[in-house]
């Protein structure tokens, strides 16, 4: 009934269908974006990773991706517009990152938490209609980097930095974290990273978003599970992981080849290297790397680079396994100079934007998301008093 | 190779299975509970809904799903003094419910922000030991009553009251939220509630949970995502609708079969009836029914019974679907004079064990739930100069 070349459906004989982890299976179809793992390609709403990297700035890439295609130059003023506007966040919510976020909280919990707390002061959280949702994917991406650089600096003991209200949104990032303008180089490189972040089809947190999204939950609910999701170290959380493993290996003066045959050794898994998706170079990770490189050789420190390229080449020529974009981001957000726990977050304020493109076309044809488990457990078991248990 | 008895692999012949919202898709096995949807039965971990709504308590069902099975005195008694010592939350929690809480905030989208919150005091909240995560269960289900009724009472300018930290969850909670110690029959049907509403298969808020918790991200991250999806009227927040439907039928004195009837006419969905998996009646619907004619007697009201009969057999008449749970838990909580606003996270205060009992089983033998989406977009675009768009 079913050939090799044609998709199954779940009903086509009648049979459930299993699949752990859901590996393989199509749960909805989706216009944002299409990675081709075996050829290491992706691309954006038809244009390629590497074209979007060179050409489009991030507030364009989140227009394509809310939009369909890329901003006139009257559509992009007018989005520019409208995130700087909303850069600025209610002053209770920087009163909560004062007062009521412990100073070692960890950032992603604290920007869950932050992020959820938005809903409860935009009028507009409840509205579900097409044109409410479209402006809360505006605020939520303008936002959330307002709320990671206050939190970082309250937790320093230094003033949060109102947002400049001007420039990219990496300029004022970078502005807000550092009370000082980036230079050029730190925005273009923090600018391209945005865009490189963005999206990235069914991965953990978007899947996550569209299972909350789909039950016509709001979308601060949604990209609040989505938070939660990229926090973990299997999906957002390996860049962290990442620049652990690069300044373990310097701080102990190892030989990074050792270092990782001795963890392959052991089985321990290597962060930043290997894809459920792709099966070859992710095509992020080479783009990245062009930009380490660019940044290493102004910054002087190649070391970084090296010791990611033996490492990428060692879990290579044992596994097979090629690395993600995970593994060349960390090197890039350490030489910038940002701390290690941002490094998700930064991750977060980037794919905000696919996570609500994701959003509203889930709900342009909404339909409930929700799979079954297999029953392993007993049966027939009769509740008997509590003495003879 | 396959035959339509046999559960096909998503990659049997190595074709990609299509099944939109994840309908008929088994994405896991589970232990916790089996709904077998033609014949209306639902059972926790092998003992029938009817069988411990009857002759268990909540807090013994919370241990049955955790564990596997129903404790023994000495284990409930520990269980139990785990929960009293649990109720109080950090006084942090309560000042921003007081300050940083806008009176008119949606309850789920506030409990969604305290329950997140919580992390932040928690110091384990990050420590992904069972036996941590186990500890954590236990607190969330302990201090999420707390929360909802600190909210309440605050919403409406009257100070908190503090857990007896004495009896069970239904009747802390009671007496939390009136300031007064609930009578027997309130506590009892509360407790009963609490245990139908316990755990429920891959619905959708336990998929998110489960789908977040895979990334190995935190059991609060789950939770909170959890917490979203439930608020979606699609899924918890359905049993609000069904009481602002009966409400709707008695402040315009309408014939409810006619109101009904002319709803149908319209194709609007009639909320708590139908469901993905039930294909008869929800066997909690008939548990929930029984408990409100009792209740319905008690207080000399029957309206509300009798409305939702007459909805129930004109949607049955008309469509062939059968009511959910959501249907007569509206009434149920209405009688008990609890705000229509405060059903959801009501259900969220259970489901909570449901949830947790998810999360400890996900990672025992944890797998990243990551499914893939059909692109259906543009191909071969490239970025041309905005002038020219």
């Amino acid at each position: 009934m079913t050939t090799p070349a044609s998709p199954k459906t779940a009903t086509d004989n009648g049979a459930p269908v299993k699949a752990k982890g859901l590996e393989g299976v199509t749960a909805l179809d989706s216009g944002i974006s299409f990675i081709d793992g075996q050829a290491g390609t992706l691309i954006y709403r038809g244009y390629t990773i590497e074209d979007l990297a060179r050409n489009a700035s991030f507030e364009e890439v989140a227009y394509l991706l809310w939009h369909g295609d890329l901003p006139k130059q009257s559509q992009l003023d007018e989005l520019n517009a409208q995130f700087r506007a909303a850069r600025t966040v209610h002053p209770d919510i920087i009163d909560h990152l004062r007062h009521h976020t412990p100073k070692d909280a960890v950032p992603m919990a604290a920007l869950r938490t932050a992020l959820s707390m938005l809903a409860l002061y935009d009028e507009e959280a409840e509205d579900m209609s097409p044109e409410a949702n479209a402006r809360k994917a505006v605020r939520l991406t303008a936002k959330l980097p307002t709320l990671l650089a206050a939190f970082d600096r309250i937790r320093k003991g230094k003033e949060p930095v109102a947002p400049k209200q001007e420039g990219s949104t990496a300029f004022d990032f970078l502005y807000m974290l550092n009370g000082e303008e980036p230079g050029p180089a730190a925005e273009e490189i923090m600018d391209a990273a945005l865009v490189l972040h963005a999206e990235h089809g069914l991965n953990a947190s978007t899947f996550a978003a569209r299972v909350i999204g789909a039950t016509l939950s709001d979308m601060y609910s949604a990209v609040v599970g989505a938070m939660g999701a990229l926090k973990g170290p299997l999906h957002g959380g390996a860049n962290i992981e990442v620049m652990g493993m690069l300044l373990d290996i310097d701080a102990t003066s190892a030989d990074t080849k050792t270092y990782i045959e001795q963890k392959l050794a052991d089985k321990e898994k290597i962060m930043g290297i290997g894809h459920r998706v792709y099966k070859t170079l992710d095509p992020r990770a080479v783009i990245l790397r062009g930009m380490l490189e660019g940044l290493s050789d102004e910054k002087g420190e190649r070391k970084w680079l090296e010791m990611s390229d033996t490492i990428r080449q060692t879990v290579k020529d044992a596994k097979g396994l090629e690395a993600n974009v995970d593994f060349y981001s960390a090197s890039v957000y350490y030489l910038l100079g940002i701390e290690r726990d941002l490094y998700t977050p930064i991750f977060a304020m980037s794919r905000m934007t696919g996570w609500t493109a994701h959003l509203l076309e889930q709900w342009e044809d909404n339909r409930l998301i929700r799979p079954r488990a297999g029953y392993n457990g007993p049966r027939n078991k009769t509740v008997g008093p509590i003495a003879e248990r």
